[in-house]
């Protein structure tokens, strides 16, 4: 039944579940308990990816290998800190290589990276906490392939840094078998809390953003959370307890719409880290990735006139780092735009969001309206964190487990039985029945 | 009501009302109505468009300036047809220039393209109807006075192309004032479904791509959906009776997940088309823009474990372009991925896509496949040309004007209130007013 209202009652009334709920979060993760990791990163000794950073900065280009949350992470940070265009930059206005991210198993894409970097001079990232992650390993094996072809054995493993689990998978004995350089993934952090930890950090410092100022912002961020213990004060146990009551009133959305071309990949890894958090059991919020003001020319005929079935947050930059004066122009025919002439071209996009927001709310739709000082290490890092614990606590309110993810798994072992994995062949089977069901229609020309 | 059953016989009992909309949107589109020119467009004249690409691509740089329908078809033709990384290829790979997309008013991304092009060798297209965009002309403007500074007026003119509406707006009296090339944006064809008038071609040709072809492939499609007049041999008429009889049963969200990164942009082409067409009148289902492999990663936990609330499609592509056997390694720790050694890169995609499909068939969730035989001109003009058919039907079947979007003018107005453009005062009143009561919280470090 969409558009049920949520008052403030009755936000108020999860507050006693959300102080349990953060105890317990906060307790767990000092008794070591599985996925719980996320909330020590910001305190965790960093000395290994700096060093490894430092490193691959001096480098011409960077590929990582990963999927997930072995990458999405990544292209946040890099799209947050990073200026545009940063890969077509002369080294010159860039303090690091340029990047390439392998994740999707495309051929067209992983063929083209390979001919568009010089392999003596870049450093390849291969990223997976057990090695098992297929379409990881499969790029990684393209890789590996061509760089011992091209520069050897021996020195193709100088060019490769594994970051995995210290103790279970295949990728540890690998690189202790090649003797490449490796780093620690945390075995108490899940893929989509890990950006704060190496995952993410080695190939944002080796670009040249900071991470001990992002692990900085989360750390204040962790601190300043755990001082409130209201459910106004606390603005995590606020957006918990709002998502988690609209939801409940029938919105099954949850629109994350910045006003900031830098944050288009954070509703990227905001929506793993929702998605695959909360949706279990039959229950779960769905993260609708936007982008203002570019989703006013797409969505925002649908989020005000159609159906009151979404939550919506507006997120903007106060002090955004550029800033362009909207030069005013001659020609007759223009005059109709004297409006904006001499105008700040960030006043227009804040003004912008501001009447998204307004026109989604008299539409009689709920916005949330969120804004950033500036988009810094800290302060993303501060965001990180402050979106790690609402979705944590999204989870005890809903009374899911935010930290694993059982769903993934039946797709996976349907996969390893149509490639012929031993073991699998019972999954083969049942594949094969599945798909003879779906309806394939010709369509084509 | 999550998860209510659609049967065969419920979407047979459409056939008579699609009948009716189809014949109505013939009829109606041979009578020169507003916002159907969309089906005329595969047999208009384009040798202007030729000519004006032609010129084009000898230049250096291409950047386009213009949002929503004036971007995404853009974006969404390059994305399926050219060459990955397309800026970073060197010239005797690129069959056209580098291309820039200023759509958002974002100073970083307009100052940062500025400063990667010659503005000797870039040619500059504004494209909007009625040229009152506030983005795209806040962009232009920019754009229009360093090009005059630079190489000053008339030359600056010779630059310029313009795309707008024969008639009305601004834009074409501006182009008879400076004298620049202009071409028409038809002004019966609505922004979402424009991609085959010059708005997506002019871009495409002048970087290779075979307008010609597109509209080919478009014409056909639309051919042989005229010649299947029921709802199960005629794949239009199937697809709007699925997507409006599951948004009945409560699915209100529908998902396109492609298996092809060149697909990506073709996601977000859709949710334009979709959500702005079929968002009225409190009704309309959410397009929600995913990726596959890259969302088994994200977002797959939520859609098989979550609720029952969304329509799936996937989407593979059975001949794609480039191949790559996944090579075998020697090392002993990766001798548990021997199943992959050998095997085709695009058929692991594939399994994954079918891996997938039957997965949330298997989670009780409905989900239809789509297969293109090979992404080319003609296979990609058939599928834009396909999509604005379902959605124009699934408009007429859910009762609401698939050509309008009366809800973006709300927050328009809103902007040049706050802008302080002439005559709007009372909308500044009012959005300061509710800005007021949008609650923002302080949660910054």
């Amino acid at each position: 039944m969409p558009g049920g209202a949520v008052d403030m009652e009755a936000v108020g009334g999860y507050e006693d579940i959300l102080r349990n709920g953060d105890a317990w979060l906060r307790d767990s993760a000092s008794e070591g308990r599985d996925g719980l990791g996320w909330i020590n990163l910001p305190a965790r000794d960093i000395a290994g990816v700096e060093e490894t950073a430092k490193w691959i900065s001096g480098f011409d280009a960077m590929v990582q290998v990963g999927i997930g949350g072995s990458a999405l992470g990544n292209l946040m940070l890099h799209g947050a800190l990073l200026p545009p265009y940063w890969n077509e930059l002369p080294r010159s206005k860039r303090q690091g290589p340029r990047f390439y991210m392998s994740d999707n198993v495309d051929p067209a894409d992983n063929r083209m990276i390979w001919n568009l970097i010089d392999p003596e001079q870049t450093v390849f990232t291969v990223i997976s906490k057990s090695g098992s992650t297929a379409e990881t390993m499969a790029n990684f094996l393209f890789f590996w392939d061509r760089l011992k072809v091209d520069l050897g054995p021996k020195k193709a493993a100088e060019h490769v840094v594994v970051i995995t689990d210290e103790e279970k998978g295949v990728l540890r004995p690998f690189a202790d078998e090649i003797g490449c350089r490796r780093l620690v993934l945390p075995a108490d952090v899940g893929g989509r809390f890990s950006v704060l930890s190496p995952v993410g950090l080695l190939s944002g410092a080796a670009l040249g953003i900071s991470a001990r100022k992002l692990l900085e912002g989360a750390a204040e961020m962790d601190r300043r959370l755990a001082e409130r213990n209201t459910v106004f004060e606390n603005p995590a146990w606020l957006l918990a307890a709002l998502s988690v009551a609209h939801y409940r009133q029938g919105r099954n959305m949850t629109v994350l719409m910045p006003y900031e071309d830098a944050l288009e990949r954070f509703c990227e890894w905001f929506a793993q880290l929702w998605g695959e958090s909360l949706g279990k059991n039959g229950t779960g919020s769905t993260p609708v990735r936007a982008l203002g003001a570019i989703d006013q020319h797409s969505q925002i005929q649908l989020y005000t006139e159609g159906p009151d079935d979404k939550l919506f947050t507006v997120m903007t930059v106060a002090e955004p780092a550029e800033e362009i004066t909207i030069p005013e122009t001659e020609e007759k025919a223009l005059v109709s735009l004297s409006y904006l002439f001499g105008q700040s071209m960030n006043s227009l996009r804040r003004y912008e969001a501001l009447s998204t927001a307004a026109a989604i709310a008299k539409s009689g739709k709920p916005v949330v309206s969120i804004e950033i000082p500036k988009l810094d290490e800290r302060r993303l890092g501060a965001m990180i964190q402050f979106y790690e614990h609402v979705t944590a606590l999204a989870g005890y309110l809903l009374d899911v487990n935010p930290f694993d993810q059982p769903g993934v798994e039946q797709g996976k072992n349907y996969t390893y039985g149509l490639m012929g994995r031993p073991n699998y062949s019972a999954q083969a089977l049942e594949v094969t029945e599945l798909a003879e069901k779906l309806s394939l229609r010709e369509i084509s020309v």
